[in-house]
Protein backbone atom coordinates (compact mmCIF):
# COMPACT_ATOMS: atom_id res chain seq x y z
CA UNK A 1 0.00 0.00 0.00
CA UNK A 2 1.28 3.25 -1.34
CA UNK A 3 0.36 6.52 1.20
CA UNK A 4 0.32 10.06 0.10
CA UNK A 5 -0.51 13.26 2.05
CA UNK A 6 -2.04 16.16 -0.75
CA UNK A 7 -2.32 19.63 0.55
CA UNK A 8 -3.23 22.55 -1.13
CA UNK A 9 -1.55 24.82 0.57
CA UNK A 10 -2.70 28.51 2.00
CA UNK A 11 -2.05 30.45 5.08
CA UNK A 12 -5.42 30.93 6.05
CA UNK A 13 -6.69 27.47 5.02
CA UNK A 14 -4.01 24.57 3.98
CA UNK A 15 -6.27 21.38 3.07
CA UNK A 16 -5.31 18.01 3.23
CA UNK A 17 -6.26 14.33 1.99
CA UNK A 18 -4.38 11.48 2.71
CA UNK A 19 -5.00 8.81 0.16
CA UNK A 20 -3.93 5.49 -0.50
CA UNK A 21 -3.43 2.71 -3.22
CA UNK A 22 -3.74 -0.92 -2.69
CA UNK A 23 -3.01 -2.52 -5.89
CA UNK A 24 -5.45 -0.62 -8.39
CA UNK A 25 -7.96 0.49 -5.42
CA UNK A 26 -7.59 4.08 -4.10
CA UNK A 27 -8.99 5.35 -0.64
CA UNK A 28 -9.30 8.26 1.33
CA UNK A 29 -7.90 7.88 4.75
CA UNK A 30 -8.32 11.05 5.85
CA UNK A 31 -9.58 14.83 4.78
CA UNK A 32 -9.71 18.27 5.84
CA UNK A 33 -8.43 21.90 6.17
CA UNK A 34 -5.80 23.01 8.74
CA UNK A 35 -7.09 26.73 9.90
CA UNK A 36 -5.07 29.46 11.24
CA UNK A 37 -6.44 33.01 12.45
CA UNK A 38 -5.63 35.71 10.56
CA UNK A 39 -4.84 37.63 14.44
CA UNK A 40 -1.93 34.99 15.09
CA UNK A 41 1.40 36.44 14.83
CA UNK A 42 2.89 35.37 11.45
CA UNK A 43 5.34 32.52 12.73
CA UNK A 44 2.74 31.06 15.14
CA UNK A 45 0.90 30.96 12.30
CA UNK A 46 3.34 28.98 10.39
CA UNK A 47 4.13 26.98 13.13
CA UNK A 48 0.35 25.61 13.60
CA UNK A 49 0.65 24.70 10.25
CA UNK A 50 3.79 22.46 10.25
CA UNK A 51 2.71 20.78 13.32
CA UNK A 52 -0.55 20.29 11.67
CA UNK A 53 1.24 18.69 8.86
CA UNK A 54 3.93 16.52 10.81
CA UNK A 55 1.04 14.72 13.12
CA UNK A 56 -0.61 14.20 9.88
CA UNK A 57 2.02 11.88 8.08
CA UNK A 58 3.32 10.82 11.43
CA UNK A 59 -0.22 9.38 12.02
CA UNK A 60 -0.85 7.97 8.57
CA UNK A 61 3.19 6.64 7.60
CA UNK A 62 3.08 8.46 4.66
CA UNK A 63 5.18 7.83 1.74
CA UNK A 64 5.10 10.88 -0.01
CA UNK A 65 3.69 14.17 -0.18
CA UNK A 66 1.81 16.17 -3.32
CA UNK A 67 1.16 19.78 -3.96
CA UNK A 68 -0.59 21.53 -6.40
CA UNK A 69 2.41 24.20 -8.42
CA UNK A 70 0.25 27.17 -7.69
CA UNK A 71 0.70 30.01 -10.41
CA UNK A 72 -0.13 33.41 -8.99
CA UNK A 73 -0.04 35.39 -12.74
CA UNK A 74 1.53 38.82 -11.39
CA UNK A 75 0.39 38.77 -8.09
CA UNK A 76 3.70 38.93 -6.35
CA UNK A 77 1.93 39.48 -2.90
CA UNK A 78 0.08 36.48 -2.66
CA UNK A 79 2.78 34.43 -3.88
CA UNK A 80 4.76 35.50 -1.22
CA UNK A 81 2.14 34.63 1.44
CA UNK A 82 1.56 30.79 0.19
CA UNK A 83 4.97 30.53 -0.37
CA UNK A 84 5.41 30.59 3.36
CA UNK A 85 3.01 28.36 3.97
CA UNK A 86 4.18 26.05 1.30
CA UNK A 87 7.59 26.24 2.47
CA UNK A 88 6.82 24.91 6.30
CA UNK A 89 4.59 22.08 4.56
CA UNK A 90 7.43 21.04 2.53
CA UNK A 91 9.85 21.23 5.26
CA UNK A 92 7.43 19.13 7.36
CA UNK A 93 8.68 16.35 4.67
CA UNK A 94 12.05 17.38 4.32
CA UNK A 95 13.01 16.76 7.69
CA UNK A 96 11.33 13.12 7.80
CA UNK A 97 13.39 12.23 4.23
CA UNK A 98 9.44 12.21 2.83
CA UNK A 99 9.91 13.20 -1.24
CA UNK A 100 7.85 15.68 -2.60
CA UNK A 101 5.91 16.34 -5.79
CA UNK A 102 4.30 19.20 -7.57
CA UNK A 103 1.57 19.07 -9.95
CA UNK A 104 0.23 21.97 -11.83
CA UNK A 105 -3.56 22.35 -11.42
CA UNK A 106 -4.03 21.01 -15.11
CA UNK A 107 -2.26 17.85 -14.29
CA UNK A 108 -4.20 17.42 -11.23
CA UNK A 109 -7.61 17.80 -13.59
CA UNK A 110 -6.24 15.82 -16.50
CA UNK A 111 -5.06 12.79 -13.92
CA UNK A 112 -8.80 13.32 -11.83
CA UNK A 113 -11.62 14.06 -14.93
CA UNK A 114 -9.25 13.40 -17.92
CA UNK A 115 -9.74 16.86 -18.79
CA UNK A 116 -7.49 19.59 -17.80
CA UNK A 117 -9.96 22.36 -17.94
CA UNK A 118 -12.53 20.71 -15.94
CA UNK A 119 -14.18 22.50 -13.77
CA UNK A 120 -14.09 22.58 -9.42
CA UNK A 121 -17.52 20.79 -9.51
CA UNK A 122 -16.68 18.01 -11.64
CA UNK A 123 -13.05 17.84 -9.81
CA UNK A 124 -15.52 17.24 -6.41
CA UNK A 125 -17.41 14.88 -7.99
CA UNK A 126 -14.62 12.71 -9.52
CA UNK A 127 -13.04 12.84 -6.26
CA UNK A 128 -15.84 10.86 -4.82
CA UNK A 129 -16.38 8.94 -7.29
CA UNK A 130 -12.34 7.72 -7.42
CA UNK A 131 -12.18 7.69 -3.64
CA UNK A 132 -15.75 5.88 -2.80
CA UNK A 133 -16.49 8.85 -0.91
CA UNK A 134 -20.11 8.35 0.80
CA UNK A 135 -20.65 12.13 0.24
CA UNK A 136 -18.35 15.12 -1.77
CA UNK A 137 -15.71 16.53 0.98
CA UNK A 138 -17.17 19.91 2.56
CA UNK A 139 -14.36 22.29 1.80
CA UNK A 140 -12.96 23.24 -1.77
CA UNK A 141 -9.19 22.94 -0.26
CA UNK A 142 -9.83 19.33 1.61
CA UNK A 143 -10.92 18.24 -2.35
CA UNK A 144 -8.23 20.07 -4.12
CA UNK A 145 -6.45 18.42 -1.78
CA UNK A 146 -7.63 14.86 -2.37
CA UNK A 147 -7.52 15.60 -5.83
CA UNK A 148 -3.91 16.21 -6.00
CA UNK A 149 -3.14 13.00 -3.88
CA UNK A 150 -4.52 10.93 -6.30
CA UNK A 151 -2.63 12.38 -8.84
CA UNK A 152 -0.20 11.47 -7.49
CA UNK A 153 -1.16 7.59 -7.07
CA UNK A 154 -2.62 8.19 -10.49
CA UNK A 155 0.32 9.59 -12.30
CA UNK A 156 3.09 8.21 -10.88
CA UNK A 157 2.81 4.35 -12.61
CA UNK A 158 2.48 6.76 -16.24
CA UNK A 159 5.26 8.89 -15.42
CA UNK A 160 7.28 5.76 -14.39
CA UNK A 161 6.73 4.15 -17.94
CA UNK A 162 7.26 7.22 -19.93
CA UNK A 163 10.80 7.68 -18.04
CA UNK A 164 11.53 3.97 -18.46
CA UNK A 165 10.97 4.60 -22.66
CA UNK A 166 12.81 7.77 -22.74
CA UNK A 167 15.45 5.71 -21.56
CA UNK A 168 15.44 2.91 -23.26
CA UNK A 169 15.01 5.12 -26.63
CA UNK A 170 18.26 6.84 -25.51
CA UNK A 171 19.96 3.70 -24.85
CA UNK A 172 19.45 2.38 -28.60
CA UNK A 173 20.12 6.04 -30.15
CA UNK B 1 21.38 42.33 27.06
CA UNK B 2 19.14 42.04 24.30
CA UNK B 3 19.96 39.36 21.21
CA UNK B 4 18.48 39.49 18.24
CA UNK B 5 18.48 37.35 15.13
CA UNK B 6 18.59 39.44 11.86
CA UNK B 7 17.72 37.37 8.38
CA UNK B 8 17.77 38.23 5.06
CA UNK B 9 15.94 35.31 3.58
CA UNK B 10 17.05 33.39 0.57
CA UNK B 11 16.38 30.19 -0.81
CA UNK B 12 19.96 29.46 -1.96
CA UNK B 13 21.85 32.03 0.42
CA UNK B 14 20.40 33.01 4.00
CA UNK B 15 22.22 35.34 5.67
CA UNK B 16 22.00 35.87 8.95
CA UNK B 17 23.56 38.17 11.64
CA UNK B 18 23.52 37.69 15.68
CA UNK B 19 23.37 41.36 17.42
CA UNK B 20 23.44 42.12 20.71
CA UNK B 21 22.21 45.36 22.55
CA UNK B 22 24.32 46.04 26.07
CA UNK B 23 23.00 48.94 27.63
CA UNK B 24 23.90 51.53 24.51
CA UNK B 25 26.81 49.03 23.16
CA UNK B 26 26.10 47.11 20.40
CA UNK B 27 27.65 44.23 19.10
CA UNK B 28 28.06 41.43 16.74
CA UNK B 29 28.03 37.94 18.25
CA UNK B 30 28.04 36.30 15.21
CA UNK B 31 27.80 36.36 11.39
CA UNK B 32 27.45 34.91 7.87
CA UNK B 33 25.12 32.47 5.30
CA UNK B 34 23.32 29.61 5.51
CA UNK B 35 23.81 28.09 1.72
CA UNK B 36 21.63 25.29 -0.18
CA UNK B 37 22.68 23.74 -3.15
CA UNK B 38 20.18 23.98 -5.98
CA UNK B 39 20.65 20.35 -7.02
CA UNK B 40 19.35 18.89 -3.87
CA UNK B 41 15.19 18.32 -3.77
CA UNK B 42 13.39 21.81 -2.75
CA UNK B 43 12.26 20.45 0.43
CA UNK B 44 15.66 19.13 1.49
CA UNK B 45 16.61 23.02 0.93
CA UNK B 46 13.99 24.06 3.17
CA UNK B 47 15.15 21.68 5.89
CA UNK B 48 18.64 22.57 5.71
CA UNK B 49 17.81 26.44 6.11
CA UNK B 50 15.29 25.35 9.01
CA UNK B 51 18.16 23.39 10.73
CA UNK B 52 20.70 26.25 10.58
CA UNK B 53 18.17 28.73 12.10
CA UNK B 54 17.27 26.82 14.95
CA UNK B 55 20.85 25.96 15.60
CA UNK B 56 21.80 29.86 16.10
CA UNK B 57 18.59 30.84 18.00
CA UNK B 58 19.63 27.42 20.53
CA UNK B 59 23.40 28.65 20.49
CA UNK B 60 22.87 32.35 20.90
CA UNK B 61 19.36 31.78 23.22
CA UNK B 62 18.08 35.32 21.03
CA UNK B 63 15.26 37.22 21.90
CA UNK B 64 13.88 38.03 18.93
CA UNK B 65 13.96 37.79 15.07
CA UNK B 66 14.62 40.43 12.66
CA UNK B 67 13.68 39.96 9.11
CA UNK B 68 13.70 42.43 6.30
CA UNK B 69 10.33 42.79 4.26
CA UNK B 70 10.35 41.97 0.86
CA UNK B 71 9.62 43.71 -2.08
CA UNK B 72 9.29 42.22 -5.48
CA UNK B 73 7.48 44.58 -7.74
CA UNK B 74 5.77 41.85 -10.28
CA UNK B 75 8.12 39.49 -9.81
CA UNK B 76 5.54 36.14 -8.73
CA UNK B 77 7.88 33.59 -9.37
CA UNK B 78 10.73 34.88 -7.05
CA UNK B 79 8.49 35.98 -4.24
CA UNK B 80 7.21 32.53 -4.00
CA UNK B 81 10.77 31.27 -3.78
CA UNK B 82 11.77 33.31 -1.56
CA UNK B 83 8.44 33.39 0.53
CA UNK B 84 9.26 29.18 0.74
CA UNK B 85 12.40 29.91 2.98
CA UNK B 86 11.41 32.74 4.92
CA UNK B 87 8.56 30.59 5.93
CA UNK B 88 10.88 28.03 7.11
CA UNK B 89 13.07 30.67 8.72
CA UNK B 90 9.80 32.66 10.90
CA UNK B 91 8.60 29.33 11.67
CA UNK B 92 11.61 28.34 13.95
CA UNK B 93 11.33 31.23 15.54
CA UNK B 94 7.47 30.41 15.74
CA UNK B 95 7.98 26.90 17.38
CA UNK B 96 10.53 28.30 20.03
CA UNK B 97 8.15 31.50 20.69
CA UNK B 98 10.37 34.22 19.57
CA UNK B 99 8.64 37.11 18.55
CA UNK B 100 9.53 38.03 14.65
CA UNK B 101 9.56 41.59 13.45
CA UNK B 102 9.77 42.88 10.12
CA UNK B 103 11.45 46.21 7.91
CA UNK B 104 11.20 47.57 5.27
CA UNK B 105 14.78 48.37 3.03
CA UNK B 106 13.79 51.63 3.77
CA UNK B 107 13.52 51.27 7.80
CA UNK B 108 16.38 49.46 7.93
CA UNK B 109 18.64 51.95 5.79
CA UNK B 110 17.30 54.65 7.58
CA UNK B 111 18.24 52.85 11.14
CA UNK B 112 21.58 52.36 10.23
CA UNK B 113 22.65 55.17 7.98
CA UNK B 114 20.31 57.78 8.94
CA UNK B 115 18.97 57.92 4.98
CA UNK B 116 16.47 55.23 3.87
CA UNK B 117 18.13 55.37 0.17
CA UNK B 118 21.60 55.09 1.50
CA UNK B 119 23.52 52.23 -0.99
CA UNK B 120 25.32 49.32 -0.52
CA UNK B 121 28.75 50.37 0.67
CA UNK B 122 27.11 53.18 3.09
CA UNK B 123 25.32 50.44 4.51
CA UNK B 124 28.43 48.01 5.03
CA UNK B 125 30.97 50.87 6.27
CA UNK B 126 27.83 51.97 9.07
CA UNK B 127 27.25 48.03 9.84
CA UNK B 128 31.16 47.86 10.61
CA UNK B 129 31.60 50.87 12.56
CA UNK B 130 28.46 50.37 14.26
CA UNK B 131 29.54 47.03 16.12
CA UNK B 132 33.00 47.96 15.72
CA UNK B 133 34.05 45.27 13.19
CA UNK B 134 37.34 45.01 12.49
CA UNK B 135 36.60 44.50 8.88
CA UNK B 136 33.70 44.79 6.21
CA UNK B 137 31.48 41.81 6.29
CA UNK B 138 32.53 39.12 3.92
CA UNK B 139 28.60 38.58 2.08
CA UNK B 140 26.02 41.34 1.02
CA UNK B 141 23.68 38.52 2.75
CA UNK B 142 25.21 38.70 6.21
CA UNK B 143 25.77 42.69 5.66
CA UNK B 144 22.19 42.73 5.19
CA UNK B 145 21.05 40.29 8.27
CA UNK B 146 23.31 42.49 10.32
CA UNK B 147 21.93 45.56 9.40
CA UNK B 148 18.51 44.33 9.94
CA UNK B 149 19.37 43.10 13.73
CA UNK B 150 20.83 46.25 14.07
CA UNK B 151 17.38 48.06 12.85
CA UNK B 152 15.57 46.17 15.42
CA UNK B 153 17.91 47.41 18.22
CA UNK B 154 18.24 50.36 17.64
CA UNK B 155 14.30 51.09 15.99
CA UNK B 156 12.65 49.24 19.11
CA UNK B 157 12.78 52.14 21.56
CA UNK B 158 12.04 54.74 18.85
CA UNK B 159 8.66 52.19 18.13
CA UNK B 160 7.60 51.93 21.78
CA UNK B 161 8.07 55.86 22.28
CA UNK B 162 6.00 56.23 19.50
CA UNK B 163 3.24 53.59 20.17
CA UNK B 164 3.11 55.21 23.73
CA UNK B 165 2.90 59.15 23.00
CA UNK B 166 0.25 57.94 20.18
CA UNK B 167 -1.95 55.99 23.58
CA UNK B 168 -1.13 58.93 25.25
CA UNK B 169 -2.43 61.15 22.50
CA UNK B 170 -5.70 58.70 22.31
CA UNK B 171 -6.60 58.99 26.05
CA UNK B 172 -6.49 62.66 25.84
CA UNK B 173 -9.10 62.78 22.74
Amino acid sequence: MVIVLGIDPGLANTGYGVVARDGTRLMALDGGVIETHPKLALERRLASIAAGVRELLDEHECDAMALEQLYFGQNAHSAFAVGQARGVTMLAAGERAIPCSSYTPQQVKSAVCGNGRADKEQVARMVQTLLALPEMPGSDHATDALAVGVCHLNGTPLNDAVAKAVQLAGSRA
